[in-house]
């Protein structure tokens, strides 16, 4: 298992996708204004991202806060080269993606037992079916299909989750034909050398599949579990604007990996992003505006690294009266 | 540069040094009471730490928050096998310190000129010479000498700091007799591939010197610094019991890299840190109430990764509805 160094770091291309607009704005307690969410689409577009996830075609009694997911991926300026996705839960969320002409979309469900219950109120074997059922109505459309699998790091109410049991849900639904996986870090309880192993195995295995790691910052370890996965092999990263979003299903847990501080090391690191990180933090900035709180930014707050700091102005007076002297 | 495998970090000795009585408690506003530093230092010795930097003996018209430097240094009890460390400005302090009988002074100079004069109001060059008497007055005590340099990984006002101006200042205190480093990332502007670089070549240039590294999280890095930095073969790390401290000359600069978020990702690696980390939980819960605000401890919030939550109760109503049926 050999670490990125500096050199071979350089120029190597790293994917970021971003989820700040359904992952994030799902756990919001207010409504974001349709208008408000294409135009914050619109300006992420313009930042360089791989794939937006743009919203979720969920029941809208489910997830009021993204009921208006078909007039934001009519009004949304879709940009070259960037893959949008949404996340569809059924048949009929399929259907409703599918005449917005998604390009991919996105299935959930949980290898843990319990989680996949508290979160979606079926058992782990009713959701492969049911979505299996979405992979059959979308399968000859060409859209892509990925699916992301929750808790593959650890369950909250179970604790460590076999890493044959992550294997063989990817496996189940490789013989489907999915085309991607995303392994989620639901709670925040993936850890470095963890990562670097199961990702390891799961990109042996499935080396024909587009594989994402999707983190969360809950105990702090979210960008250094980044470059372990990076060590591994993988290349494609889900982050939130701003950190925001989290599992209302675990308590105490905070967002989702933070979009511009992800970007902001890797490029310190020399990987090439594809990311206008100025336009990005613009973007990072408008957030507390828009959901009405602050967020767990840390380069919004401090800035990038080299964004420099005048000297006091104390200092320039010592000099000034050294010059009179 | 080899990534610390899974394997290779299994038992490896990681040696952690709390600086939040002084590092953090010098940046509070209000006075914290003796008696609590004291009480606080006694948990602290009882959790298993290397070093424990205690206070500072800095005017009591500088750091006024710190003006007890003797009274506590009097009343902790020094468990068996913890290094006390103090921050000594110059000889007055060096000579407090010593009657206190400390077991190590920790001198400090930033290695950027800018920031030597915004913090300490000398030129970097009278810091020297004043940090050059303090080791002819200490070195035949018997007493360890430690220099900790800031900005190491860069200035806030000067931005990139040679790595060679780094390893010059470090030689120019080697020649007088030093026993250790400690390498500052004093505004968080260290990055992995950075921090593994100047790490390797520290330690090749100075063997036979104690070296610590000292991150800030101001912008997210500090845990995936951290093994970066044992990635280069260094073991031995400051930290700050709930992320307490920064540096009020950098602003927006947030705290050091939280000693329980560290040695909570340490352990789960198979690092050996000598923590009890129930115990240090226990001391970060009362932070909050003893300096009478919130502090930025993501494990203190979230909780130990396999600290588990129980499943909600509608789980198991509808398991006893689906009995009754």
């Amino acid at each position: 298992m050999a670490h990125q160094s500096n050199s071979s770091s350089q120029g190597k291309r790293i994917y970021i996708q971003e989820v700040a607009t359904r992952d994030g704005f799902q756990n919001e307690a207010s409504f974001i204004e349709t208008a408000d969410k294409v135009a914050l689409i619109d300006s992420l577009s313009a930042c360089g991202f791989a794939k937006v996830e743009a919203t979720s075609f969920t029941s809208p009694r489910a997830i009021p806060a993204l009921r208006d997911a078909e007039a934001v991926m009519h009004q949304i300026h879709r940009a070259p080269g960037v893959v949008y996705t949404v996340l569809v839960p059924n048949v009929r969320g399929a259907e409703r993606a599918m005449s917005c002409k998604v390009d991919e979309v996105n299935l959930v469900m949980s290898v843990s037992e319990s989680h996949n219950r508290a979160n979606l109120r079926m058992s782990r074997e009713q959701s492969f079916a049911q979505l299996k059922d979405v992979v059959s109505a979308v399968r000859e459309s060409g859209v892509a299909i990925n699916v992301s699998l929750s808790t593959v790091f650890g369950c909250p109410m179970e604790g460590d989750v076999d890493e044959a049991e992550v294997l063989r849900w990817m496996a189940r639904f490789a013989e489907l034909g999915v085309h991607g996986f995303t392994l989620c870090d639901t709670t925040g309880m993936a850890y470095p050398s963890q990562v670097e192993q199961l990702c390891g195995h799961a990109a042996n295995v499935f080396p024909q599949h587009e594989l994402t790691l999707h983190f969360h910052n809950t105990r702090g370890m979210a960008l250094a579990n980044v470059l372990a996965a990076i060590a591994a092999g993988i290349d494609r990263f889900d982050s939130s604007l701003g950190g925001l979003g989290g599992c209302p299903y675990a308590p105490g847990a905070t967002g989702n990996v933070c979009t511009e501080d992800m970007v902001h090391m890797l490029q310190l690191m020399g990987y090439d992003t594809g990311i206008d990180l100025p336009a990005l933090l613009q973007a990072a900035a408008r957030l507390p505006g828009l959901i009405g709180h602050d967020v767990p930014s840390q380069v919004l707050k401090a800035g990038r690294r080299l964004d420099l700091h005048a000297r006091p102005d104390y200092l320039d007076e010592a000099e000034r009266s050294k010059e009179l002297a």
